[in-house]
């Protein structure tokens, strides 16, 4: 299947001379118009991964035609990559083939390769033009929006990056047909998440669709796809570097990265911790009389139905969780800052947990 | 001398919500009230070098008082220290102490530690806050303004780096007592420029008070900063990112490049080069009739009076000076553009010196 103009779904995020495209289709790498439209100049790289390359590499060069210098970086896949090591080699590749500032980086793969070209296209001679070409539901639905770049270092993930936006974000959503079953879940709890912090109708859509989501029907996935950019988007465009509001889109984050980091990165994917964090995060709502013991089960229920797992790891104690929670980079002045649920499809930030409350509360939810 | 308010002169930089202020003041490093109005919280990590840590970095730790979280990293001095790995350090050392986004990066040194600390600070957590302190002439009316950060690439000159503007810049001009006699002149070629591209009564100004600068009457020191910084802060007012008229900045710099890698850096200075450049790019300009002879006969006076070198390197021919200059990063689409004179005070840039004409130009220019 071939994209059309007709059925391409876009939207605009909006923020000022740095606005950009997010296009949405079946079949759009095999599009010759996809990229174009978006290239600074002659000069492309592009950046992928070993798993992604054999699949959609050729597909992209052959859409770009042959007028144009194209390059490309393929480096290996995986969290454990997203290195600076990984974004010197794409400089060493930018610098190699002579490229100058009018040159743009094109990133095909999911949010690892998203981060480190967003970061070499941020950095290289000061900023040079990049393009998203996401190929996870989990890339399409977070790093599509926000332009958060970066890389891990030993001692936290995303402690070196910038703030970059792309000129475009283009979605083509048969790139899901390949994705592994636990990854399409992983990307799920990412989608749930924009209902259940903005948005109870698309809550609810989510609840009445998830069969057909999980079956990756196209029309469906880009009607999920475009809402929860759309969602994003909103919440980024009133806080585009972080000071506030945009805290929400951490939902189950801050519960989920204690699990990713105590249990070793790789072990749980980011969206399955995010998932069992988010149920974390309604249940302590709960608590604070906000949700009803309905609306939890409702979260339950929403999760586990996108095949994700509910309870958090048995090896974990609530020090354990404690301890990796006051590294998080949303606390000021030594408060442990969480996102929860005022009702379903309203978060807020709360950093008024009193210390032991917080602790009982980790040591009784339940276990693996 | 202690500075008091009176003494202390200001200018700020008007970059609508980044806009900051440069204060200048003999002695300014001893104002407790210097820095801390612009800390953005109560981490603080001066970056520095070997040289100058011994002469100013106790200085300045003890304006800052003693109820903050003072650290400190100490590099090697030098342009060959200006790399990805020395901006390692700085993240590491940040990493170690535990700070977070609302730590501030202080740089104390000349333009290379300014560079660094500044990229570190654009990086660190996507962007922390950053103080200047420069201590040399060249960095206190060059790096100042403009908000460039960066390190260099085995293959090229600041290639790797971050638009990213400081909170304020501190100038003590009591640093550059300690300066060397070269630095100072390396410095003074790049306030000349500023009078040669926008200010022609500045350039009456320096050929009138040229022997108290070299004399470092701080008075005129002061009153040479400020002029340079205003200067240069309403060329980058107009262009922030460099797309054009900004680019009247590099009178000289595109000769002065080639000067220096070809000699290898640290052979000549970087303002010696460009001292050199400028004389040749006015040159340039009178063989296209905007200047006379007498105008630039005035432009190798005002250049040799403060110091500087006039002639290119001997063992330069003028292929030597293409192939550096061809991968200049102002150059788009394959010409070759140079900042020229259409008169003393007016730069203007040029791209349509036909290759043959360049050519013969640099083979005829004298040489040492």
């Amino acid at each position: 299947m071939t994209a059309t103009p007709s059925s391409i779904r876009s939207l605009t995020v909006d923020l000022g001379e740095r606005s950009y495209p997010i296009h949405v289709a079946p079949g759009l790498l095999d599009d010759p118009q996809c990229l174009r439209p978006y290239l600074a100049g002659r000069q492309v790289m592009v950046v992928t991964n070993e798993t992604v390359a054999p699949l959609y590499l050729e597909r992209l060069k052959g859409s770009l035609g042959s007028e144009l210098d194209v390059r490309e970086v393929i480096l290996p896949d995986g969290e454990h990559t997203k290195t600076l090591a990984s974004v010197e080699r794409i400089w060493d590749a930018l610098l190699a083939a002579g490229f100058n500032r009018r040159c743009t980086l094109v990133a095909l793969g999911g949010g690892v390769i998203g981060d480190m070209a967003g970061y070499a296209a941020a950095c290289y001679q000061r900023g040079v033009a990049f393009i998203q070409v996401p190929t996870t539901l989990l890339s399409q639905v977070d790093s599509s929006v926000g332009g958060k770049t970066g890389v891990n270092h030993p001692r936290g993930k995303n402690m070196i990056g910038a703030f970059w936006q792309p000129r475009a974000v283009l979605i083509d959503t048969q790139t899901l047909d390949t994705l592994p079953a636990r990854e399409l879940s992983a990307g799920l709890a990412e989608v749930i998440k924009y209902g259940l912090i903005r948005d109870p109708v698309f809550l609810g859509w989510l609840e009445a669709n998830m069969a057909g989501l999980l079956a990756r029907d196209g029309e469906l996935l880009s009607e999920a796809i475009l809402r929860s950019c759309a969602i994003k988007a909103e919440v980024v465009a009133a806080d585009e570097t972080e000071q506030g509001a945009r805290a929400m889109l951490n939902l189950g984050h801050t519960f989920g990265h204690a699990i990713e980091a105590h249990q070793g990165y790789g072990q749980w994917l980011h969206g399955e911790a995010v998932g069992a964090g988010m149920l974390m995060a309604a249940t302590l709502s709960q608590q604070l009389g906000w949700l009803s013991g309905d609306d939890v089960a409702r979260v339950a229920r929403v999760i586990e139905s996108a095949g994700l797992p509910l309870t958090a790891p048995a090896a974990m104690d609530a020090e354990a969780f404690l301890e990796r929670m006051r590294l998080d980079k949303k606390n000021l002045d030594d408060r442990i800052r969480l996102v929860l649920l005022r009702r379903l499809g309203e978060a807020c930030i709360h950093d008024e947990t009193p210390p032991a409350r917080l602790h009982d509360f980790l040591s009784e939810y339940p276990r693996a």
